[in-house]
């Protein structure tokens, strides 16, 4: 079936999906959670199809290791799925409303969008959380995911369509796109009118290609050079915490810190604790002729260094001589998705938060607490790095958007 | 200069303007109001120029009509500045917020978005309506006007620009694009990075030129297929003020009704009283079959019709034998603008509202009533038909992003 035939029956299901009551779709995500349990011996059996395929075709043991299902892996699967029953529905909230001077009801309301184009990686979790976060938001879910994840995406789809009917909602609410080709994600990519959304989730090259040629509205997600600024009246203790957790608690993550930013007027006391610290942790400084003389083992950065979004053991660092002066560095090099700043100074920090330009701005808080679960939001999508609709963490809110509902008695414009 | 280097300088002026107070931007707005009716004489004289190249290149005396300014338009265009002035600004409203578990402070802030391109016709009002409307959000504004408006918009923008810089403010805030080239539309579809959002305003060939063309994220305006459903359950007399102030009120804005489905039940008695009514404005019907058969005057429709934004004083006109295959009919020819119920029935108009798929929803009122000054929104740039970021009228709030800021005290995830 081509994508075109596919999205078709998605918009016809998300008509039925987008009138059904909380009560029914928490019903369909428990018995998807309770299917997935079931049946956890087919799907690790169809993981194990593509994890020998993975191997023959000589992915990487990490790459392996994000895309292997265990049966805790998948029971892990439906406990998300049961957490998202647990949280508030987004659809029908009333975001403002008042009578109009001619008597007239004015209610905007939050609806869903109808169908939602998610393109991702490897790892076949996130199927099961997509097709949830989707179906609880109201949204007809279209699913493009890696082709070394073919047969495990084929297994948790079926499983999870037969829940969805089983639940009395139409089961092309969650339908799986045919992963062998690029051509189904061009035709998704071409597919306005049918489509409402479409979310790239993984590298910057994936992302860059679909913002660049959909035709669909895109929600952009992601790259992060995240930026920790230690400004001159910070307290270093606090901001060796802060740089040491935001690049290593987790090194592969968007929300990692990539660069380190270091007033002058601190860099004496400073350089020489967190280079130590860094270094013990097993990180590369690359860093500029400030960061060079103080340790032997720093290397020299270039020019590339100060855009590079690593995701590895390794961080840039420069000296700078202002506030403004690391504000200008950020602008030129952040990419608009966590930046920090470790200060006592409550007017250097309203300088950084009202300058900065990024969808989350830490202030004496490490980078890696941009993070939907970490702000509450139970569920995410993603972390939209751009600015309209939605910026930062996506949870369920950011999955919808608002009708107009205008109540008279046959009013008419004078 | 490039439309690239203008955008540049926009990013530069959208910093300061970003965190520009609301009693220098409300200053700046009224101070660009007093020097358009000061310099009123001059503008109008630039005006005359644009008019008198419009005659000579055979421009309709509708479009002249668009074009052309007095010293009353050029006041009428200073006093929707001061209304701007008393609008509450957007920017820097706390959106959402809560202190965490780990007792981070989280704060969801409004922000502007910060460099907003605008394309849009003749009328050179819009060229100070829209730097008005980006100021007080926040925005740097790149204008794209019509060439046909060349002489007027360089004369309006050149004291607006001035007026800014004497607020304090920087002048490039607002800036004209050169309009006697397409390259300048192209350039700015492809300046993502620069330009943080595009809004076309105009025809429905522009727009889908820029949905098509444009990598910077696009918010869609305007074409309009509203339809006036007649429930069975209908008061028809609200039915007919309905009808007629929908379709005649106005008759060439996105929000006029080209489009009337009458429940079979009330076809008898409703199609002979709507029809004269009709015909008694001077509108030509449509019709199907039935509506061919309760008069004369009725032209028959084509497929074509059902799909026609008429903008004129024609409308379609179709019998239907359900509220469901209303539905049905608008899902296949509505263009998600406005569609209009009337019934008096609760699990009609319930129905009707939640299965509409459309930016506004309007019960037993006009369609003619979607509009950002009727919903009391004080100002509007467009009203969108996308369901991304912004759908319906676009206020001040609409022209804004949010960043979140997150307050510790060294917090780190453990």
């Amino acid at each position: 079936m081509s994508v075109i035939e596919q999205a078709g029956k998605a918009r016809v299901a998300a008509i039925e999906l987008g009138a059904a009551t909380r009560t029914v779709k928490d019903a369909a995500l428990l018995l998807m959670a309770d299917r997935l349990v079931e049946r956890a011996g087919d799907i690790v059996a169809a993981n194990e199809v593509d994890v020998r395929n993975g191997r023959a075709n000589g992915l990487t043991e990490s790459v392996i290791d994000r895309l292997a299902l265990t049966p805790e892996r998948v029971a892990a699967m439906a406990d998300g799925l049961r957490q998202m029953a647990a949280l508030p529905d987004p659809v029908g909230e009333v975001v403002r409303g008042s009578t109009l001077a001619n008597g007239l009801e004015l209610r905007q309301i939050r609806v869903p969008f109808g169908v939602v184009g998610i393109i991702y990686e490897g790892r076949p979790n996130v199927t099961a959380d997509a097709a949830g976060i989707c179906l609880k938001s109201g949204n007809a879910a279209l699913l493009r995911g890696s082709s070394s994840a073919l047969s495990s995406n084929a297994a948790i789809v079926s499983v999870l369509r037969k829940a969805v009917a089983d639940a009395g909602l139409p089961a092309d609410a969650v339908q799986l796109l045919d992963a062998t080709t690029r051509d189904s994600v061009k035709e998704l990519m071409r597919a306005r009118g049918l489509v409402d959304v479409l979310i790239p989730r993984g590298g910057a090259s994936l992302i860059r290609t679909v913002v660049e040629e959909s035709t669909v509205p895109v929600i952009e997600t992601g790259v992060g050079n995240c930026h920790v600024y230690v400004d001159e009246h910070a307290d270093l203790d606090k901001a060796l915490a802060v740089v040491l957790n935001s690049k290593t608690q987790r090194l592969s993550t968007c929300n990692t810190a990539e660069s380190l930013l270091v007033h002058a007027a601190v860099a004496p006391a400073f350089l020489p604790r967190v280079l130590e610290a860094l270094h013990g942790k097993g990180v590369t400084v690359h860093g500029d002729a400030a960061f060079a003389a103080a340790s032997a083992d720093v290397v020299a950065a270039t020019d590339d260094d100060w855009g590079t979004e690593y995701l590895s053991a390794d961080i840039s660092a420069r000296v700078v001589d202002s506030l403004d002066d690391a504000l200008d560095h950020i602008r030129v090099h952040g990419s608009g998705h966590t930046e920090a700043i470790v200060s006592e100074s409550v007017a250097a920090t309203r300088r950084f938060v009202s300058r900065v330009d990024a969808a989350a701005v830490m202030v004496n808080a490490s980078t890696r607490f941009t993070d939907g679960g970490e702000f509450g939001f139970g569920a995410e999508i993603g972390i939209s790095t751009q600015k309209l609709h939605a910026r930062g963490p996506m949870g369920l809110p950011e999955l919808t958007s608002t009708k107009y509902v205008v109540t008279g008695d046959g009013h008419v414009r004078p």
